[in-house]
C-alpha cells in the first residue's frame, strides 16, 4: 500500500459560539473518531473550543493543547508578534503533522468557524498540501450574538461589513456610514472609539454589545447603555441595517 | 393559568447550507420536539429546508408550508413585488399565530442562519413581540461554501463585505477594491457583471465561484474559468482577503 494512503486525515472542526449545542452533527462526529484532539489556547487554560465538544471526546483519545506563545491582543503588525506567532503557527505544524505521519486523524477544534479568522487556518495552509484535509463548518460568533438577540442584522439586498474594532476612528466611522448592517469584532480596549464612531454617523442608538454570546454566562444590552469598564477582547457589537421590510 | 403561559413557542430553526450533518445538536432536537414544522417553499417544491432536517421530522408533526407568492429573484424594490410579499409574510405570520395561540410549539426552517438574509426574520419582528420566540443560529451558506472549498477568506484585522450581486457594476467594484475578504451573493443573471467588477480592481484570479456549497451535488471552481452559462441564484462567489499570513 501506498504510504500517502495510511496517512490521517487533518480535519477543522468549527466548534460553533459557545453553547455546546450550537454544535454540528458533522463536528460531532469528527470529533468521536479522531485519534488526536488538538486545540488552541493560552497557558494555563484548555480553552473554549475544548470545553464546547468535551463530552463527546472518547477517553483514550489523543488530546494536543496548542498554546500560544504571546497574548492575542498583542498587534499583528507588530515586528515583535509577528515572528513568534509564525514560528509557533510551523511548530504546531509540525507536531500535528508526526500525528498525521503515524497514520492518526487529528481533528483540530477551531471555535465558530474554522477559515474565518479562526488560527486554524493558518495549520490549513501549512498543511493542506501534503495532507488530506477537510473543513466542517461552524456557526461563527457573530450568527451567534444575533440570534441570541433575536435582532436580524441584513435583509433582501443589504450589505454587511465585519469591521475588526482595531480600526481607525475615522476609518471605522467611514465605513460604518458607507454601509447597512456590520459587525465589530476585537471590541475589547477599542469600545470607547467604536462608540465615538458610531455616534458620528447617527447609528449609535441601533448598535448592540454583546459579551460571551450563547454562552450560559452571555449577555447583550444596547450599546449606548454599556458602561465604560473595560470589555472583553471577544465581545461583538452588532448594528442592523434592515431598515426598508416588506 | 394565565393564557399567555400556555401559548405555543416559536422558534426559527438555522438549517445550515445543505449538508444534513451540519445541522447542530440545537436545531435536531428542536425540530423533534416541535408539535409543527413550517417552512417557505416554491409552488410545487417542499423546499431545501424541509429535506435537509427530514430524518428528524417526528410522524405525525405537524407541517405548514409557505408558498411563496412570486419568484425570488425579482428585483424587492419594484412595487408589484413589495405589496404581494408583504401580504404574503403576514398571512405566514397569522397562519402561525393560530397555532401558537393553540399552545403548539411552532418551528420555522431557515436554510442558513435565520436571522441573515432569511425568510424568517419577517416572521420573527412580526410575532416575537406577542410570543416567546428562540433563534437557534445556523452555519450559513458562505460558511458552507468556503470551507468545502478550504480557502481561507479573512484573518487577523481583515474586513470582510457581504455584498448582493445586485448591485450596479461601478458599486460592485467599489466595494471590492475597498476591502479584504468579499462575499457575492445572489449571483444567477448578475454573474458576467460581477466578473468584470472583480477583473476591473485586479480581484479576478483569485476568485472562487461555488454553487450548491455542501450539497451532494456542490461544486467550486475558478470564476475566471467558469463559462458564461446562467449560474443559479443562490451561488456565491468568494474573493480572498488573507495576503499578509505570519
Amino acid at each position: 500500500m501506498n504510504a500517502a494512503l495510511i496517512k490521517g486525515r487533518l480535519i477543522g472542526v468549527g466548534t460553533g459560539p459557545g453553547d455546546p449545542e450550537l454544535l454540528t452533527l458533522k463536528a460531532v462526529r469528527a470529533i468521536h473518531e479522531a485519534d488526536v484532539i488538538a486545540f488552541f489556547c493560552k497557558k494555563g487554560s484548555s480553552g473554549n473550543g475544548r470545553a464546547i465538544v468535551e463530552a463527546h471526546i472518547r477517553p483514550g483519545t489523543l488530546e494536543l493543547p496548542l498554546v500560544y506563545p504571546v497574548t492575542v491582543e498583542t498587534h499583528k503588525d507588530e515586528a515583535d508578534y509577528r515572528g513568534p506567532i509564525a514560528d509557533f503557527f510551523d511548530r504546531s505544524a509540525d507536531d500535528i503533522a508526526a500525528h498525521l505521519d503515524a497514520g492518526r486523524h487529528v481533528a483540530v477544534l477551531s471555535e465558530g468557524d474554522p477559515l474565518f479568522y479562526g488560527s486554524y487556518m493558518h495549520l490549513h495552509v501549512r498543511l493542506a498540501g501534503r495532507y488530506h484535509a477537510e473543513v466542517i463548518a461552524g456557526v461563527t460568533a457573530m450568527s451567534g450574538c444575533w440570534s441570541m438577540t433575536g435582532m436580524p442584522l441584513v435583509q433582501g439586498d443589504d450589505i454587511l461589513s465585519v469591521l475588526p474594532g482595531t480600526l481607525s476612528e475615522e476609518k471605522l466611522a467611514e465605513r460604518l456610514g458607507n454601509t447597512d448592517g456590520a459587525v465589530i469584532m476585537k471590541v475589547g480596549r477599542n469600545l470607547p472609539k467604536i462608540r465615538r464612531a458610531l455616534a458620528s454617523v447617527g447609528k449609535l442608538s441601533g448598535a448592540l454589545y454583546v459579551e460571551r454570546g450563547t454562552m450560559a454566562n452571555g449577555a447583550a444590552q444596547r450599546l449606548e447603555e454599556r458602561d465604560e469598564s473595560p470589555a472583553p477582547y471577544f465581545s461583538i457589537v452588532l448594528v442592523p441595517g434592515w431598515k426598508a421590510r416588506p
